[in-house]
């Protein structure tokens, strides 16, 4: 009996081409958004010509342009899980990075100034609907990741990610940055930790915001580039530490002490590029109090060193790892990392995902590949092993693959 | 002959009793003065109530009171520096940390919010003023770290860099937060990049910034603390990335390629905590590219990689290393640390300087100890070796005692 391997993705995005997420708005924004999307694609189209590089987009999309209409589009977009042997899918907004997005900023980034909450909340709104649909063709496939604009007021936040719980999403993604709001140690959002842990859906923060105008000025994307030489050599090398962020602020505020059976996700920010300096630096400062007596008592309130709330309550989408990093996958604990395929992001493995697993997994214990390719993410989100058995044993890779 | 070893402590500091910053500072600020300098200590005393723990510092005071009056006291000082074999000394700002701060937010933390401009200078110049009279008693062992506020206005900050430079003054320290101001890969910079290596200045960057209202609220210190549990936890595992940030801007601003002379120090940033990963990071995004190439180009203005930018242009003022990273010395590169007793802050070897260093150093390489406790700060600030040498033969650590 050959048991084919159950491969899930933890990191995949789907989003609608923008004007129709119309249908999924209340009709009291169309008129906003008749407004607003024009200006939303008029800044998109400014920020791609300015660093995005439109003409390499444009290139990679040419002649794969019927196979990224998956991005919302589900029997497209099965077409193409099961050409990558994927049986399960967790799935983040926006499709195709820049163009299938929410309107008014309810997209991966999230941002918090210069937005309408009221607004926001619409297109996050529009999205969770359409994306509840999206999953309902299988739910054991597909994990969607609803949205929820969390800084603007909890109490909606709430109330909003009861009614996800009962659309049956298990999972939403949060904004990575506070700005101007207090940061999550505050004991404002524990009502929103409570409800997640009560409900038992995943806080998600995914990789990819942060504080754009350090990096290419406050007038970005009009500013000229050219005052800000390397920003996006800057903006790459700080986009990891921008999205653990959050997790630091939670870890010393207690939130895992006080729900500890609340769980975190850290998608698409790696694992031993920052993951383990991360961890030692956060134990150092439990642990070593020399250098910080004159500072006080800040760690008694946490009956566990940070690294423990890591193990107990975060998890890590690694997604498209290198073949070093399952080589040190003992840095961070075989157990810990979940691969994803980014589909149908460019920096992903699709549309070469196979040719791609072979050359990451080829030569490491059988065990560990399907922990890090399947198992761990089963486990991670309680996902129906025997239902997605029966769909790997029809698209799965064979574990002999990998020998 | 017995050679004693000559140590140079990289980050010590001075400051004036607040008050007595006024016979330095222009007469028509005086009145100012007497306005301000109630208002900063009433909120240097909150702060010290509500984080740092006023009978912490008031304990470790007690009994050294004589002797932590070398923060401003010349005499004093030198007692405490042959006490503790140190033949030199890099001076920055901020004798016991929260009472010898110039008026106008001149200090360590070089706030760049809710301050007038021409006031900070004015507190700046008044410690420059008072700092190279300490300093003129004996250049060879005294390294001043004059301070530039250099956000405001780059023009005023050359035209103050060259007066710094008139005095003496071989170092400057300029603000790690830029806040609202661009980011120091912004080419605006560029005239005073090109004053400092042109007279030969270093530029430094001290701990100790970060962005506090991230982490007690914009109110602090007058919001209330139980708001915001562990947020001393999360300061200090943020610091020292605050820390190497304008580095991160630098490098990647091409500031380095453009003044291949122009030296920069981080003082107290640790060595084996962050330095390590930060540079691989960087390293990483520069010539890893399957990931970023929708992002574009980013790294041909750069002629090497980052690391190569640190070898070349970054000192590290490494102050109390643990004797951990004296171990894992070839991790940073043993030519690189440059030891620092931090004296007088409590959180330094001071008052135990001598029982600490056979802590840390007992057992190493006779000349890589050499290096790390002053060699290297020697070569990098191009000290007097022969005059040191003199100095150390009174004072300093036979280096049989590290054997």
């Amino acid at each position: 009996m050959s048991e084919r391997l159950i491969v899930v993705s933890s990191d995949c995005h789907a989003g609608l081409p923008i004007w129709d997420y119309k249908p999924y708005i209340e009709e009291k924004y169309h008129e906003m958004m008749d407004m607003a999307v024009p200006i939303q694609i008029e800044m998109t189209q400014k920020a791609e010509d300015s660093f995005l590089i439109k003409e390499i987009n444009d290139e990679w999309r040419q002649g794969i342009e019927q196979e990224l209409t998956g991005a919302w589009d589900y029997e497209q977009r099965v077409k193409m899980l099961d050409r990558d042997g994927i049986a399960a899918e967790v799935i983040f907004v926006d499709g195709i990075t820049e163009t299938n997005t929410p309107p008014f900023g309810a997209g991966l980034s999230l941002p918090t100034k210069d937005i309408v909450p009221e607004l926001q909340w619409a297109g996050a709104m529009a999205h969770n609907r359409w994306l509840a649909e999206l999953c309902a063709n299988d739910p054991a496939r597909h994990i969607g990741v609803a949205i929820i604009p969390l800084l603007w007021d909890v109490d909606e936040a709430v109330e909003k990610v009861r009614w996800c719980a009962e659309q049956g999403f298990r999972a939403v993604m949060i904004p990575s940055m506070t700005n101007d709001f207090p940061g999550y140690h505050h004991t404002k959002y524990h009502p929103f930790w409570e409800a997640c842990e009560d409900l038992g859906v995943i806080v998600h923060f995914h990789s990819g915001p942060g504080p754009m105008a350090d990096f290419f000025g406050a007038g970005w994307p009009d500013e000229s580039a050219d005052d800000f030489p390397g920003a996006m050599g800057i903006y790459v090398s700080e986009v990891m530490w921008w999205l653990y962020r959050p997790l630091t602020f939670m870890i010393w505020g207690g939130v895992f002490e006080q729900y500890p059976k609340l769980k975190t996700v850290i998608t698409e920010g790696g694992t031993t590029w920052m993951l383990p300096s991360w961890l030692r630096m956060l134990d150092h400062n439990y642990t070593d109090v020399h250098h910080s007596a004159k500072l006080g008592d800040f760690r008694s309130h946490l009956s566990m060193k940070p690294s423990d709330y890591f193990r107990r309550n975060i998890g890590v989408g690694a997604s498209c790892i290198p073949r070093a990093d399952v080589e040190m996958r003992e840095l961070v604990g075989v157990d810990k990392m979940m691969w994803g395929s980014d589909y149908p992001h460019p920096e992903g493995t699709w549309p070469k995902t196979g040719e791609i697993l072979d050359e990451v997994f080829t030569g490491f214990p059988a065990d560990d590949v399907a922990a890090i390719l399947g198992r761990n993410a089963i486990n991670f989100y309680g996902l129906d092993a025997d239902a997605l058995q029966t769909v790997a044993d029809r698209i799965g890779p064979d574990p002999s693959r990998f020998a």
